[in-house]
């Protein structure tokens, strides 16, 4: 699938809506990603959401007052029971023609200029007095392992003597996560109790994990999916994505290493993860494609995994940022702390090859699925997208700029990651924000 | 929870339903398994169904000419709602006293003598004029690997120096597994293609997978889940299973030895799983409850997977038996051959353990969710429930009485699991079969 710039790219375009237009604003008229929300503590059922400035456009309200009429595409009851259907699965299953009719329209319909400004204005609720839902109900939940930086740095920890295996350079090594216990920005969950077994002694222990870690991911949100038993092409599979998101995929580290032999991580990782409301398409994404190679001295991808368009613009730009909030910086009104930035252009495998591995053998995907990138550390050491890897294994505490130092996450902790894509002179296609906080451990 | 004995497991019960009655019938009085089911070929909706000899009760039917009437578990919105359904999940999630009161009325009205028998006569559809759905929506779907004898067995061939490692007699190991491409008996797959690594040459092959294993396990159907952030006791964790099922864990074992470390098996088992149409309750299988113990040589579970009735009653005594129908015998005419028979009383770890576990660090389970024993090798050789401890990893082909020989299995193949609980004098609580075909690999 060829990646290509439409009038919806347009860096001139603004919107009616004047926070929009804000310089480093994340929801410009290029972007429009989209949500469930409902106003804050209203009980309603959560309805589709466009992001527009600091305001959500109700696309069922939008629809409703003839939006989208004029687009063939936007026509008909399965597009109106989409749009008012309570998770966005609907519309991710109408494809990829769907999708970029309606950006289109929306574009059209929020630029400066608009016949519908004054209709569409009464569909805004201000994102301040908003809350959100999962986007979508999640069938079925896979983690990969995209970043070569990440699985070296923890290959040396868990297997200091191997710590890149043989497969990583061939395979997109990926596994099922768990779907349930997915939640939304905001998600606050207890540490964790379960078995470690600490090397000082002969016998694992029971009681809370004591290395709480986050992970710095992005989710991809499967559109269309494919029949069991059949495969997407590399070439046709970001036809099948909706869009990105941003994903903290939480660790329990001491019980993660003491159970992920041989079937991988389990209670260490099932607990929760948590993904940002807001869901940015693959079309926004468009200006911000990159190639993608791979080293000479590095295996070549097998066919399967290769193609023209996977090489001209594979990659992403995308900036992945982690912020820690601790509670003595909440006390203090401190803002929350930089960690670490890094970007998914050092993904050793693109999305579309995640896609074409994950249905090779003929494993299906629906609408609504949910694809983790991985943890997106970067070559550099402070670009590591976890605790582990900034900590050297917890060796080495983070100095924070207020005087406490963290090795692992304290009780309280608040860590919230953000992602954008970004030129100089041009509009920022922002991600918002996912936060997650850490509870103590509940009374045994 | 403690296991106890009512008038429905009474030896002496018969129906009025004839072929209930019959010697080693899957499906006597005192079994009433769940199922979701069809007239053949008809198209209409799925309708919860109840075995009884060879023919299905049609649960909402039953419900509609008030078979259930005097039971006040059985009244009111929820119930009917959760009866006129097309998968069980809304029955699953009503809790044990309903299934109880729905069991015992269940009996009731099908024994001889019952004042219902002319009404309820008009309710039954023959099993062979039937077919199935998923009895319920799977939202996550888990596999363990609580057979010590499989873990070893399989653990040699893929480290020799390492065969069990050092969790292994702490932690119920699992993992998470794929939801989407889990189907009903019947279900026809086709070899899957994809990456494996042959011992003999330097890099990994793309192509159709050569040793192609089917897994004997049982499934386990959660009833009322948990909330998220909370765990459920072992001592509680059976009121929370509706009940079990048969289970094949479909694996591509060159895919899986090339794919599965660090993150666990992916590709070589996400292409198909397949169930039985039929859940056998808990309660069904109430006299068929041995006590569980852990040998003095091996370390004693942990609190959390250990209590009263854990030690009890935790295990369970049912027969699985593994058949093959290769293609010359269809053509011949001759029926599945017995592969191997195993008993689920070998079990390391219960049913209340593994439900435990999989909660205790606040992992939410919900209604529909499905967990895999694992594979049910028993002690002896000729017990194991895969082809790769069968045939030691490849080595020893199995010798088949047409003359025909197997290492793995071969196009066409289809596999048999049958499971049952069974005493001297008594009737057999049957699982009745699953049934599964190894089609060819698609074209490339």
């Amino acid at each position: 699938m060829t990646v290509q710039l439409n009038e919806t790219h347009d860096l001139q375009l603004r919107s009616w809506v004047q926070s929009a237009n804000q310089l480093n604003c994340d929801f410009p008229i290029q972007n429009l990603p989209f949500a469930v929300f409902r106003r804050k503590g209203s009980h309603q059922p959560y309805r589709i959401g466009v992001a527009i400035g600091d305001q959500i456009l109700d696309l069922p309200a939008a629809h409703a007052v003839h939006a989208f009429a004029g687009y063939t595409e936007l026509q008909g009851g399965h597009f109106t029971a989409a749009v008012n259907a309570q998770t966005l699965n609907g519309l991710m299953g109408l494809g990829a023609p769907v999708w970029s009719a309606l950006r289109l329209a929306l574009s059209r319909v929020l630029r400066e200029g608009s016949a519908l400004q004054g209709t569409l204005h009464a569909c805004l609720l201000p994102q301040a007095q908003a809350e959100y839902a999962l986007p979508a109900h999640i069938g079925d939940y896979t983690d990969f392992y995209t970043s070569i930086h990440h699985a070296t740095a923890v290959g040396k920890l868990f297997r200091p003597d191997n710590p890149l295996l043989p497969n990583y350079k061939w395979v997109p090594i990926g596994y099922h996560g768990r779907a349930s216990s997915i939640g939304v920005s905001g998600q606050e969950f207890h540490r964790p109790l379960g078995q470690t077994k600490p090397p000082t002694v002969e016998e694992p222990v029971f009681g809370p994990a004591k290395r709480m870690d986050y992970e710095l991911e992005l989710g991809i949100f499967i559109g269309q999916g494919n029949a069991l038993g059949t495969a997407i092409p590399v070439e046709q599979a970001e036809s099948h994505v909706f869009g990105l998101c941003l994903l903290n995929d939480w660790s329990a580290r001491d019980m993660q290493a003491w159970e992920y032999q041989p079937l991988g991580p389990f209670l260490a990782k099932n607990f929760a993860t948590t993904i940002s409301p807001w869901i940015v398409t693959l079309e926004a994404l468009a200006p911000y494609r990159l190639a993608w190679h791979r080293d000479a001295a590095d295996p070549q991808p097998l066919p399967y995994l290769d193609g023209e368009s996977v090489r001209a613009s594979g990659s992403f730009d995308i900036q992945l940022e982690v912020l820690l909030q601790t509670p003595a910086m909440k006390t203090a009104g401190t803002a929350a702390e930089r960690l670490s930035l890094s970007n998914f252009r050092h993904s050793y495998w693109t999305v579309s090859q995640m896609v074409a591995h994950h249905t090779v053998n003929g494993c299906n995907l629906h609408a609504g699925d949910l694809l983790g990138s991985g943890t997106q550390s970067g070559p550099a050491p402070e670009e590591a997208g976890s605790l582990l890897e900034l900590t050297e294994g917890g060796k080495k505490p983070l100095q924070l700029s207020n005087g406490e130092q963290r090795v692992f996450m304290e009780d309280g902790d608040t860590v919230i990651l953000r992602g954008w894509a970004h030129k100089e002179g041009a509009p920022r296609i922002g991600f918002g924000e996912v936060a997650g906080t850490l509870l103590p451990a509940r009374q045994i």
